[in-house]
């Protein structure tokens, strides 16, 4: 069996390469740049004033002093005169500095009468309340990287140099397929043997959180033929998730389905608590490659498997850089004892007490205990190996998405 | 001049009560529940099978043993017989665990020869890999309780108790204005007086990020009866946010425009660096209240105002509990010249060094630099008094949402 890290070596290793368009900007919120972007102005475009109030000579100012107001400039105006020793312009924030002014007192420290303005200030520094042209930036600076993730800051920086047809990576398509007789719809009463289909939101929902345009497919039932033609569905888009179907039992038809639609298997099984069941693929298909993911059935277990191995693999498609899932160090409140060889990814509360960060593994009652998961905000790690780590232990926990 | 902490009481005192709704399950990530949720069925809703493998008698196996094998459950089947001493049932994960077996071999663990079984097994205690019914929940039990966000985990447990159907607080909706004739769209560019609305997409994607319904309603200028018009349809939404025209100005026509359409001004200037200009007022026409936000038109006193004030508003309507800036502590890696009589929120990086949060004050060149922006993910605070930081300093900083 291989390592977690080696798994995700092997997924990571067979990624296609991502793929670019064009994204109006009122839509590339959450997009990752897939190119350098220059701007097309100075910034600011000419000197301005960062305040309401008056343009002034600096050197005017050495006392209480009432200077000639020339004009008034309105904002989207431009100054028609010179301000000379001895005169102001009224100016607003964001207005053109008049030629000849070099500070600009604030409105609140004047008092203005008719075409006069005295001025309440000892003395004022030239450049006070200025922003010189280009400071900010010139015309044809990089102002934003490719790679930068377009954030609300993103979206006012790409506005204001009129980058309105924005490069991003493209956003992948996840498609989900439950498998398994047992479920039913959750719109439906489950008879005596049957469960409900929870794996298929939970999964569909992670997809949306990691950035993937999610396709829910519903239940793939253990027949071959319906199964299989689900499949042929799910492998139309760049990540196909199958839930259930891949551990030892008998009916586990997944591998064989995946097979007869050319899907290779890279790994089957990792070792790793829970979702040692997890089953790799991939198939190439004319311009398209799809990876595809068979989770363990139980929901604990599909969690951990698509929070490790298929978040990653949207991350990267949609060219974000940084860590799926950070992590932090944390103090266990409790004792818990790991046991056996493989490394525990187990869902715990995190929390911070007195400055410090605290983390509770959840007593859950067994592996599909869906309701004791709602406290989990993160995994957390205990490597392989029979310990016993006392309350207070300090253990890393890997935090799931806010 | 009040405070920021005023300020905000002021705000959130005015909040209209919250609106629930019934959204479709596949609709409702990232809402919060406005009712407890209770669980329909029982959880597991029969003693089942954790893993793949053969239900046995415990105290049959005390070395490795041979079985007669009764018969073969299917998922989604049930047992038709019961399994005595000396015999054993096939059984899937997740399958009910027929009569009389009181404990699970996993599949590996065994070898099967045409009807029988050898156990590969010293010992196997009773209970091994078997989850009795209900273990998890009971009918009837609260699964999730009101004021829960939903996440992917949430999701998955909503369909596993059959709410398709889900009780939410209904999305705020958010209008945005950008006033002044200095503005031109995006898409134009601009001549000399005039630069892009980069406020326009920056609030708007900060309603987006915290959960609100958003409109831009593009420029309004600097005439009192076109932003008349604009004010009128924003006032349609539950929070109207209109940048610039709020200062001491000659042509800051908002308030006067608001007031014309019984906007009721709660305060106007907050003691915060910067955003010192902030306006806040409501009107309440019919069942609709509007809260209505004048934001300074210089984006990064926008984003400050937009972070402390807007959003917990969105985000209370929302039904989210949590802070909507988390805040840590991290120390300063140059000094920081603290001035003047107002608490500075200062656009800052923050960064993990060795175990150690480290924050960098921007080194922006004016007010009004996005570019610079764009590396900051948080708020560096620095209480109001003259100060000098040295390197090393700690200080508060409040994060921005990822």
């Amino acid at each position: 069996m291989i390592s977690v890290e080696q798994a995700l070596t092997e997924i990571l290793s067979r990624l296609p390469d991502r793929q670019t368009l064009v994204c109006p900007l009122a839509d590339s919120l959450g997009c990752v740049l897939a190119q350098d972007i220059q701007s097309d102005i100075d910034s600011p475009p000419y000197d301005k004033s960062l305040v309401d109030g008056y343009a002034v000579v600096a050197s005017d100012i050495q006392a209480e002093v009432e200077l000639s107001v020339l004009e008034e400039i309105m904002a989207g105006q431009v100054p028609t005169q010179r301000v000379r020793s001895g005169t102001a312009i009224q100016i607003m924030t964001g207005a053109p500095l008049p030629e000849g002014a070099d500070a600009v007192v604030m409105i609140e420290n004047t008092t203005c009468q008719n075409h006069t303005v005295v001025i309440h200030k000892a003395s004022l520094k030239p450049e006070t309340n200025v922003m010189r042209k280009s400071t900010s930036l010139s015309q044809g600076d990089t102002i934003l990287k490719a790679g930068t993730r377009i954030r609300p800051i993103e979206m006012g920086i790409l506005a204001e140099v009129g980058c309105t047809d924005v490069p991003v990576y493209r956003q992948p398509e996840l498609a989900v397929i439950s498998t398994g007789d047992e479920l039913v719809p959750a719109t439906t009463r489950p008879a005596p043997g049957q469960i409900r289909n929870s794996n298929g939101p939970l999964l569909t929902a992670l997809g949306t959180t990691f950035g993937a345009a999610t396709r829910s497919l519903g239940i793939g039932l253990d027949d071959f033929d319906s199964l299989s033609e689900l499949v042929a569905e799910g492998l139309k888009s760049d990540v196909l998730v199958l839930s259930g179907g891949v551990s030892a039992g008998v009916k586990d038809l997944v591998p064989g389905v995946l097979a007869h639609h050319n899907v290779e298997q890279v790994f089957h099984k990792v070792r790793l608590k829970p979702g040692k069941p997890l089953w790799f693929g991939l198939v190439k298909q004319r311009a398209q490659t799809t990876l595809v993911f068979g989770l363990p059935g139980n929901p604990v277990s599909s969690l951990v498997c698509f929070l490790l191995f298929v978040a990653p693999v949207l991350q990267q498609l949609l060219g974000v850089k940084s860590d799926v899932l950070p992590s932090c160090k944390a103090q266990l409140t409790e004792a818990f004892q790991q046991r056996g060889d493989r490394p525990t990814y187990f869902p715990a509360s995190l929390t911070m007490r007195d400055g410090t960060s605290e983390v509770t593994p959840l007593n859950w009652k067994g592996s599909a205990d869906q309701s004791t998961l709602s406290q989990a905000n993160g995994l957390a790690f205990f490597p392989a190996g029979e310990q016993l780590y006392a309350e207070g232990s300090e253990v890393t926990v890997f935090k799931f998405p806010s």
